[in-house]
């Protein structure tokens, strides 16, 4: 019985989903979870791996299940079984053969940032605190150039699973929030540390900082080699928020 | 040169306010960020003596300075040299006999608790998750019963610092939030527990439950053993969140 989650978590205690022997992943709570539960057949195939803490509010996968439950009792047990920093939002019947990975369309992830000289305690693990001066005309106007479809070689790690690194950023921009910003954007796929990757480069760009390189903002984004760029932002700001299905 | 400094902490990481050898209190990282800038003089004085996992939006506290440091300038530095999980939202010099413990003349607590099947794994370590169905207009009675001035031996824990039990409450309400409810209290100042263990009595009263004794809330409100009350709910739904000066 295929089975479609919608899953939410704070990824500060995970070393990030992908499971690997002796460390605490996503994948490997939900999977023990599911195992107690009902038992799986064959891996569980997630829409976005996310690194070691980064977030999700809106992460989907898809398992196939032993045996077929009705999805709101599995959504209710699971629920009990996880442990408090990982949440089931819905449990549900999907197509035999959907994936949450091949069928989805677009990603879309958060990167939080915190304005002004203090701090918020309670959330120093959901964003990044920027107290710095920062040209707020200027990151509306490296977020446009983000847009589109861009090779992205310099916002990945060199030592990359990647074999090709051009993807398409349907939308991309820097919202205000209550205390300070937040930029959001939805691409068809995304490459390893890209989000982060691309923030970093936005607020040292936005502080008035050189670049590492000499090269600019929109040159980087077309296939400069990976030392080009400069800071890659910390995960704990980056949230996955949504995954989109045809 | 007295200093009065307002506080901000995510409790999770720390084993309380108080300095012991050994374990990481907000005392312990405060004095020493203290100490690597300015040099205090005695200990700093705090308004309220927070336990393990409790958390603060509002706490106080003084410290006697060894020079005499303007305080907009120690402001910044403090929170550059404080970790995450603290912040100092306010510095400012304060009359000399000052004392953030003395002069209080209240205390306000918010107990935090999310509703509904699903928990929010953000807000885990900041809220308690109680899906259970709870009768809302009781839990409104028994607030009104907190009011006033008790004998609140029955809320505290048998081993005890205390010398008296009576304690003044000025206002105690339970408010509804977006994703669940959250009970407010102001009292003169409270014992050890107070708060975690009016809101357990209260929950398990609201949920229908037995308590583990016999006697009404009303009655535990009147000096009752503490053996006569139920479950003191964990810390870290409960946040300091005001302390009140003339």
């Amino acid at each position: 019985m295929n089975t479609r989650l919608l899953l939410a978590y704070d990824g500060t205690g995970f070393g990030g989903w992908a499971a690997q022997p002796g460390v605490r992943t996503v994948e490997g709570v939900v999977t023990a979870a599911l195992d107690r539960l009902h038992g799986t057949r064959g891996p569980v195939t997630v829409a976005g791996r996310t690194d070691a803490g980064v977030h999700a509010t809106g992460q989907v996968v898809t398992v196939s299940l032993a045996d077929g439950p009705p999805t709101e009792a599995l959504h209710r047990a699971l629920n009990d079984v996880l442990p408090p920093d990982v949440a089931a939002l819905a449990a549900e019947t999907a197509p035999e053969g959907f994936s949450a990975r091949f069928d989805a369309t677009a990603r879309s992830y958060v990167y939080s940032v915190r304005r002004g000289v203090v701090r918020d305690p309670m959330r120093a693990s959901q964003e990044l605190h920027e107290p710095r001066r920062l040209d707020r005309g200027l990151l509306d106007e490296l977020a446009d150039l983000v847009v589109g479809s861009h090779d992205f070689t310099a916002f990945t790690p060199i030592e990359t699973e990647h074999r090709t690194f051009r993807r398409t950023v349907e939308a991309a921009r820097w919202v205000d929030t209550e205390h300070g910003l937040a930029f959001e954007i939805t691409a068809n796929a995304f490459l390893r540390h890209m989000v982060r990757t691309l923030v970093g480069n936005m607020i040292v760009t936005a502080r008035g900082d050189r670049h590492a390189g000499t090269r600019s903002f929109a040159e980087l984004l077309e296939g400069a080699p990976r030392t080009a760029a400069g800071w890659t932002a910390p995960p704990h700001g980056l949230c996955l928020v949504h995954v989109r299905y045809p």
